[in-house]
This record gives structure tokens, C-alpha cells and sequence, in this order.
């Protein structure tokens, strides 16, 4: 039934746009879940939007627009019922150097840039979710993305002390940020300083005992924690105020400045050669960090929901809410980790959560771009620092460092060309350094010789457990599949073991752990048995598994095998003669 | 004791200088094997050293400079008792179009970018035998090097094809060959090509009956295999006697000009910056090619032989090979298959052949030198095409697509890159492909639900056999190692599995086939585990491998398993109570 579901026109354009099945099932249950969860994810996303888009160095109204289209467009076509999608800091910065040069030119370019990033990498995702070329993003192996984000907070945290301190200045990495950071310490604004530090302290409390506190003063566990996800909106609408205010001292403290009012024009991505070529690379890079972040958070939250999740269909809906940011002066977005949790916390049932969040930051600009212009950008650098130091997680680096060195070594070079040098460089070198060590493991595989333990059918390691052996049957076991990387590593290895065992009559392979072989396997087995047939030595396989059973039968090794495949190890040794012979 | 021999100063000595070893069981019996062989070698040798570095597009007697000092080199440093090394045509063909834009400028420039090449190709061999970096040779899967191969070796006989026609030509791949003979086909010069079509007959007929037809003459098989041998070398005398006649006929034939009478004098290696610079690549192409040609026909013939070989020492010895071809004026060598088929079947013994092979050089470049300047290039180009064309295999595209689709689309993109575009593409774009669909094919292992057997220990796939399962304990069966390119595949697998499953109450994941376990899939592990243990269901995992054991207990998911590790599937199956609860 599933099939033919599929098969059919409404199967295909249920599975496309997911909103035409889940729709037909509303009803005021779900909306109450999900409309509270878009009330908190708003309060959340105001401060957030702001905050992100001034960290990509654009206008901060951008964010303010990348937090309504992007979340209808993923409303429509997304899967998973908790994510959250919109600006986030990681894919922020990654905008922030792409976008650097253009906004130096002039805001107007700097907008221009964000867009064209965010249409490109929508029409990457859209591309990758029709050509079903998602798994692309498991090459970014945990050690990789542990490292990255840690090292992007970071640099996210430092990028903000320039504007904690009442001046500006910016960098792509640690070393440039810190050369800035000592250059202008003279023109340090106190006040500035002075007020970064309490609402720092303010966001601080907030996020580690705020609910405990309003708890203690009478609030419900579900009010308690609203009103604290509330406070970087209070923060913010309070620093709009103290700005308003005629205090001398407050003269000195910088403003966003002027944004226009009321939502979004729309308007087609723009095509220009230049910006494409030069803004493809980093546009994929955001593309396949944001597709990480998002897919995580998304499959984390189904399977504790038991709930499923298309991981294509989520490539597809990620690339419309791209293209809709695009459509509508934003900047590139994906599912929000913090946000996505909350969003799942606080009831959110459907995608129609994202909806109505959409329906609240229309309300949100609607009301606030008005005030927005004497909003005081340290507010939004507090709230980002605060963010983001959450993610950073040392710790990893130690747990990593205990379980393996090969780890280790990506999660460490990816760390720190991330910090030293720029993003792209960390994570370039963090996928080929992971994929280089697997590619580098896989071509050396373990392999043993075993022997029978005595009295059962069992067969282990001659050099781990106390086994029988027979002296002219030499078995050897394969622990990983063969093929091109480690097919000559296997040929060395039975080079050595004939010239190790001058009375050795035959040469049993045991294939219990071989998942897969190709070609370049075949033809070394081909060799293996040519040269072993000269020499009168019998050449055998043993627990060889269906998949490679099929492969092995379109050769010819199957013909020309100077010996036979048995069922079992156990089967082998039986039949070689060895039981009554063993030593 | 063989680990306190290798530890010793003695030890380490013989281990990397391998003559040390040898020699000093060297007696008249090993002495008479290797002269032998050593004298046939130098029968074919002397044509294709001449043959290649023509190929090459450097003077012919390039060619027999870099077949003296390298195999003195070799023979010092190598482990194989068969491998003849010296020029061979595919690395020669390699170096021409490396060598052409230099060489167009002058001969002697011409001269020194080979000897570049040879030195950077030494260098290389010998910083990858340090620094046991052979196995990146392993990259270069069997159907990547038989496309190449095949192509080149098409590419080779198509460049002698205006030799043969009387006129000269060049070209990086088949499109430009062709059109340049098209251009040219008015200047063919009849004497020539009449008497390069006698040429190519004789030698075919002598490779495909020659043995056969001087045995019916009467010579033992030795004799005649060896006569036949010798058939290249005599046609190259002939054919300079024949230059030497009065015929009118034979004054338009192009011969290879004069040729310094002589050794090679010795230099230093030239350091050029700008050489260098532009000649890493197409060196460490050849190295890369070169030393798997090599090593693949040493490891087939020691294995014939119940030899040992050491890869690592290969490449040492190789290195050394080519900084002495760079000290005397050669080109790049390698190990050629052909010739050390010869050698072994002929009765080389020990390394020492290669001694006596270069002695039979230097002999015979004194005697031959000073008469090798009227010598017709068109028999150097039959030897060639005869040569080349019997590596040619085209029945390996049908075997590799019989076998296997994957390895189909490395061999036949390789291949036709190489004869469409040019070597270096062919072989970049063929490795690419190979690491990427093998990445691609384990980023989707498979995995099977499995069920007992009824009345055995055995638990089988499901969907293939007739088995018993129950409804609240699912087994699911991984058949690869998880590693980070598949990690994020079994989250997905399992939060379909308990979308499915509404009734589960315990997971089991079977790991007979998990050889290896990496951080990014014991975080998935644990992510997986988390989410089961929420909704209250157990999570299990069933046949661990010791390697993956130790790696699970050095991190935190052991002691947060909301289930058991069971030795056996069978006894995971009796203690979660399925025995008595079958449906």
C-alpha cells in the first residue's frame, strides 16, 4: 500500500510538499501547541534576528526579514515538526566573510552579496535534494563540526568585543580580531563598557538561574520559562528606552541606526557573473555547515518524538526557505539548534509552528522598526556573546582525545586553522584530513590467523587465545571489506605468510568480516590463486556472505579457484584434514 | 631473534641495504642463473632503451644512459630478484608530454627537464619509503590503472604512427594526433612506410611464432626463446647496415642522428626553480605509476617464486634508481613488467642480475654508439607499437562491467579522459572517482532486520529467509563499519525503525560485520541511546569485536546503555525473553 501510495499523483506531491498531508489533519489542538511554541520562538528570534544579521555585518532589519518568508517556505515543504528555521550565528559569520568585501563598498553591496549567498546556496540544496546528494554532508565527520563550532563561537565571542568596548573593527581570525582589539583599546567608550558587562551579567543570570528565580517568585514552571526566554527582548526593548533618555553619559553609546519600516519588498535573485563566482565556495560551505546543524537538530528531536524525518525532502525545503530569503532582501538560513529545541519544548506539534512564528515577526517589525533605529548595538553583541559561549564545549576535546588519536587529530587541526587561519581553511582541512585518516585505516586492515578453539567450532586469533592449529593449513581472517585501498596490503600479507610457511598445503581466506569487494580485489584473489596453483598449495574462502557470494560468482575466480568455498570455518578445517592432525 | 636482528646496527644496515644481505651468500650457482638472464635482458633492452627515450621526444641515446647506473642502483637497494628496472614506455610516454614544451626549445633543454623529472621522481620515491607513505599507491584501483594503461599504450602506438609514415608529428591525446597525421598524410614517404609494415610483420610474427619456428628449426626451447628474444635487437642492426647501403630508396628515411660516442659523463641534479615548480606534477604522476607498475609485477613474480619483498625498501631502492638516472643523464625509470618476466623466467637469481644487465649496457653502447647515429627511427616505432599494443586489454571493460557498475564507470572514464583529453587528467579524474564512489557505497551501508532460525543459533535477514521474530525486540544487523560518512544513515535507520514499530520495547544492534567504530558514530550511539531510553526502550547491541569493544569502553556510552552488550545474538535473543513470546 506505502508503494502505490507513492506512486500515485497526490503520493508524489504529499511527499514534495508535506503541508497538502499534515493539513488535512489540523485542528485546534494542534494549532493551540503550536501557536504557544511560536509565541516563545518569536520572543526568542526578534533579539536573535537582529543580533545575527549586525554579526553578518548587514543592516539588522535583514534578519528581521530572513525570520518570515524562510519559515512559510520550510512551513510548506519541511518535515520535521520541532525545527526552527531562520538566521543563525554559525551560518552568520560564515555570511560575515563572504559579505565583508561587498560592505565595504557600500550597505547597498553588502545586501546585494547577502543575497546572492542565499540564493545560491538555496539552488545548492534544492539541487542536492533532487539529485538525492544529502549523504554529501556525512563527509563533515562529529570531530570535524565539534571543532568547527567550538572554534566559530570563538571567533564569534571575539568579534564582538570591539562593540562591547564602544568602538568597531573586525577580522577573520583570532590573531587579526586581536591585533584590532589592542590597536583601537584607546578610543574604549566607558559607558559602553560598563553597560556591556551588566547586561551581560543580566543574560548570564537569566540563562542559568532566571527560571529558578522567577519559579521563587510564584510563576508556573511553563510562565517561569517564557518570561526568561523573554528577557533579550526586554533587554532589547529596555536599551531602545535608555537610548530615548536624555542622560549625557548615554550620548556616546552606538546605535543601529536607521531601518526602514514595515516588511520586506519582494524582488527576483539577482544574477551577476562576478558576485557568483566569487561567492559560490562560500555559499556551499554555509550550505553544507547549515545543512549539518539542521539535520541534527531535526533527526535528534524526531527520534525523541517518535517522529520521521525525509532528510531529502529536508534538502528540498531548506533550499525554498534559502530562496525565499533571497526573495525577500534576507540572508542565508537554516534550522536553528537553541531555537529548534525550544520550539519542540514549548508544544510546537506541526510545521505550522514556523507559520505562526512568521505571523509574529511580521507583527514584531511591524510594531518595533520604529524604535529600532535607538537600539544600542551592545545589546545585540551581548546577546550574541552570551549565545554563543554556550556552544563552545572544551571538553569534547579530551573525551575525543581518549577515545581516538585519529579523531583527535581532525578535531584538533580543524579547531585550530579554524581560529588561526579562517573558516573555509578549518573546514576544508578538516573533511580531507578525516576522510585521508579513514582511506589511510581501511587500506591497512586488521587481519589474524586463527586457529580452532579446542572442542568447539569456534575460531580466533592464534595470537589473542589458546587454539588448535594444523601445520600445512595456514587461515587467515580479514577484518574489513576489500577492495582497491588494501587489495595489494592483502597480496604482501599472503606473500609473507607463504614465504613464513614453506610447508603449507592450503591457504584458507576466512571472509566472516568481508561486507563488500570489488574488482581491484578480484584481481589480486586471481593472482593470489594463480600463484599458490603453481606451487601445488591450495587456495580456499570460508563464511563468505551473500553480497560477495554474488560478486565472486560473476568472476572467474569461482572457476579457476584452486580449492573450494566453505559455508563455515569450522566446515574448512573439517574437511582439510586437520582434525586428526592438528598439533 | 628476527626483531633483535632488525635492532641491531647490522640489522637496520642489511634492512636497507639489501646487497649486504645477499651477497654474502653469493656463489657460481646464483652467478650463472643471473648472467644468463642478465645477457637476455640486455638483448631487449638495448632496442627498448633506444625505442623509449625516442617516445620520450629525447635523443636515443638518453635511453641507454638510464639503463646503467639505475640498475646498479637498484641492485644495491632493491628486495625483488626479478625486477628489471630501467625506461619502460608508459613513464616514458608520461615524460614526453612533460618534457615536450622544453624540449621544443632545444634538445639539451629537453635533456635537463628530464633529468628533472627524474630527480624530483627520486626524491619523492624516496621521502614516501621514510615516511611509509606507500600505501597512497593503493588509490589507484585496478580499473583505474587497466583504463589508463590501456589508453596510453593506444596513445603510444598512435604517436608512432607518423614515424612510420616518414613524417614527425606530436600530440597530447587522440584528437590531436589524429588531425595532426591528417594534416601530414600528403608528406609519407612510400620507402618508409613499406618498410615499417615489414618491420611490424616481423616482429609480430616473431612474438606470436618465433619461439615455435626456431624450435621446428631445430634450436632447444631455451635457445629459441632466447633467439627470439633478440629478434628487436638484430632488426635494429639490420636496419643500420641497411642506412649504410647505396640504395637509392633508402636516402629519405629519417634516422635517429648522431649520437655522442660513449658513457654518460656525471652531474650534479639541476636545481631551477621555475623547473621544479612546473614539473612537480607530472613527476609525482609518474612516480605514482611507475611505482605501482613496479611493484605490482615484483609482488606477483615473488609470490611465483615463494619470495618476499619489502614495498617500503621498493621505494627506497626506486628513489635511489632515479637520482642515479638524474645523475647520468637519463629519464625517469621504473620496474618494467615485461622485462622482469623475462628476467625471472630466464633464471635471475638475486639483484645481481641487474649488476650484470647494466654491464651488458655499458658494453654494448661502447660498441654500438659510434654506429647508432644512422639508425631508422621507424624501427625504433615498431617496436614500440609491437610493444605497446600487447598491454593494450579491451576485454577488461566487459569482465568490469560483468562485475560491477562502479568499477565500469572508474575504468571508462578514466580511459577516455586519458585518450581525450591527456595522462594527467585521466588518472586524477580516475582516483577521484574511485575514492568517491567507494566513500558513496559505505556512506549507505547495508543493514537487515534479522530473525532466528527456527530451532538454531543462526539469525538471518528477514526478508530472505523463513525466520521467527517477536514483535517487541527488533534486531537490526549493521553490515559495515560505522564510521562518520555512515553514522548520520543508521540515525536515520533507526528513527524510521521505531516510527515503524509502536510496540517496541528493546533495540538490538547486531555488529558481527562492525569492524571499526569511530567518535562520530559512538555520538550518534549515544544520541540513539538518550532518545530510547526517553520512551523507555532498551537498547542493545549484540556480537561486538574486541577492537570495537575497546573503543566503546574508553567512552561514556557504556555506562549509559539503557540495555546490554550480549557476546552471541542467540543470547541477546533468550534474555530478552523471546524464546517463550514468539508470534
Amino acid at each position: 500500500m506505502a508503494t502505490s501510495e507513492k506512486t500515485t499523483l497526490k503520493g508524489i506531491l504529499t511527499r514534495y510538499i508535506p503541508i497538502l498531508d499534515w493539513s488535512q489533519r489540523y485542528n485546534k489542538k494542534l494549532a493551540i501547541g503550536d501557536i504557544t511554541a511560536a509565541l516563545i520562538v518569536t520572543l526568542m528570534l526578534v533579539p536573535q534576528a537582529l543580533a545575527y544579521s549586525m554579526l553578518a555585518g548587514l543592516p539588522p532589519h535583514v534578519g528581521l526579514y530572513a525570520s518570515m518568508l524562510p519559515l512559510v517556505a520550510y512551513a510548506i515543504f519541511g518535515t520535521s515538526n520541532s525545527l526552527a528555521v531562520g538566521p543563525v550565528a554559525v551560518a552568520a559569520l560564515m555570511t560575515a566573510s563572504a559579505v565583508a568585501p561587498y560592505a565595504a563598498q557600500s550597505i547597498e553591496m553588502g545586501m546585494i552579496s547577502a543575497v546572492i549567498l542565499a540564493t545560491i546556496s538555496g539552488l545548492l540544496l534544492l539541487a542536492s535534494g533532487i539529485l538525492r546528494l544529502g549523504f554529501l554532508a556525512n563527509f563533515l565527520s562529529h570531530p570535524v563540526i565539534s571543532g568547527f563550532i567550538s572554534a566559530a563561537s570563538i571567533i564569534i565571542a571575539t568579534s564582538q568585543v570591539p562593540t562591547l568596548l564602544g568602538f568597531s573593527g573586525s577580522g577573520d581570525n583570532m590573531i587579526a580580531l586581536g591585533s584590532t582589539i589592542m590597536d583601537r583599546l584607546e578610543s574604549l567608550h566607558t559607558p559602553t563598557l560598563i553597560m556591556s558587562v551588566i547586561t551581560i551579567a543580566l543574560l548570564l543570570v537569566s540563562r542559568c538561574y532566571g527560571t529558578k528565580i522567577l519559579g521563587l517568585l510564584g510563576l508556573s514552571k511553563f510562565s517561569a520559562q517564557t518570561a526568561n526566554r523573554a528577557v533579550p527582548a526586554i533587554l532589547v526593548v529596555a536599551g531602545t528606552f535608555l537610548m530615548q533618555s536624555n542622560y549625557e553619559w548615554v550620548k556616546g553609546i552606538k546605535t543601529v541606526g536607521d531601518i526602514p519600516a514595515g516588511l520586506p519588498g519582494l524582488s527576483a535573485p539577482l544574477i551577476d557573473g562576478n558576485m557568483w563566482h566569487a561567492l559560490w565556495l562560500p555559499a556551499l560551505l554555509i550550505t553544507i555547515v547549515g545543512y549539518v546543524e539542521s539535520i541534527s537538530v531535526a533527526q535528534s528531536l524526531a527520534m525523541k518524538r517518535k517522529e520521521r524525518i525525509d532528510p531529502n525532502q529536508e534538502l528540498i525545503a531548506l533550499g525554498f526557505a534559502n530562496i525565499a530569503a533571497a526573495v525577500s532582501s534576507g540572508l542565508p538560513v537554516t534550522g536553528g539548534v537553541s531555537r529548534s529545541v525550544v520550539n519542540s519544548d514549548a508544544g510546537a506539534l506541526t510545521p505550522a509552528a514556523g507559520l505562526f512564528t512568521a505571523m509574529g515577526m511580521v507583527g514584531a517589525s511591524l510594531l518595533i522598526t520604529g524604535w529600532l533605529g535607538s537600539l544600542p548595538k551592545f545589546i545585540l553583541s551581548a546577546t550574541i556573546v552570551v549565545a554563543v559561549l554556550s556552544i563552545v564545549d572544551l571538553s569534547i576535546f579530551m573525551k575525543t582525545l581518549r577515545l581516538s588519536t585519529k579523531d583527535f587529530l581532525a578535531l584538533a587541526i580543524t579547531f585550530s586553522l579554524t581560529l588561526l587561519i579562517n573558516i573555509e581553511w578549518g573546514i576544508s582541512a578538516g573533511v580531507l584530513i578525516s576522510i585521508g585518516l579513514h582511506l589511510y585505516s581501511s587500506s591497512k586492515p586488521h587481519t589474524a590467523i586463527v586457529g580452532r578453539i579446542a572442542g568447539t567450532e569456534h575460531f580466533r586469533n592464534i595470537d589473542r587465545h589458546k587454539v588448535e592449529v594444523c601445520t600445512d593449513v595456514v587461515t587467515l581472517r580479514i577484518d574489513e571489506s576489500l577492495y582497491f585501498a588494501n587489495a595489494r596490503f592483502l597480496e604482501q600479507r599472503v606473500l609473507e605468510l607463504i614465504a613464513e610457511n614453506p610447508k603449507i598445503k592450503h591457504l584458507v581466506l576466512m571472509f566472516s568480516a568481508v561486507n563488500e569487494i570489488d574488482s581491484s580485489a578480484i584481481e589480486i584473489l586471481e593472482t593470489i590463486n594463480h600463484a599458490l596453483k603453481q606451487q601445488g598449495i591450495g587456495f580456499h574462502l570460508s563464511e563468505v556472505k551473500g553480497p560477495v557470494m554474488d560478486y565472486l560468482k560473476r568472476s572467474d575466480l569461482i572457476n579457476t579457484l584452486n580449492g573450494k568455498i566453505f559455508m563455515t570455518q569450522f566446515k574448512a578445517y573439517e574437511e582439510l584434514a586437520c582434525i586428526n592432525n592438528n598439533k
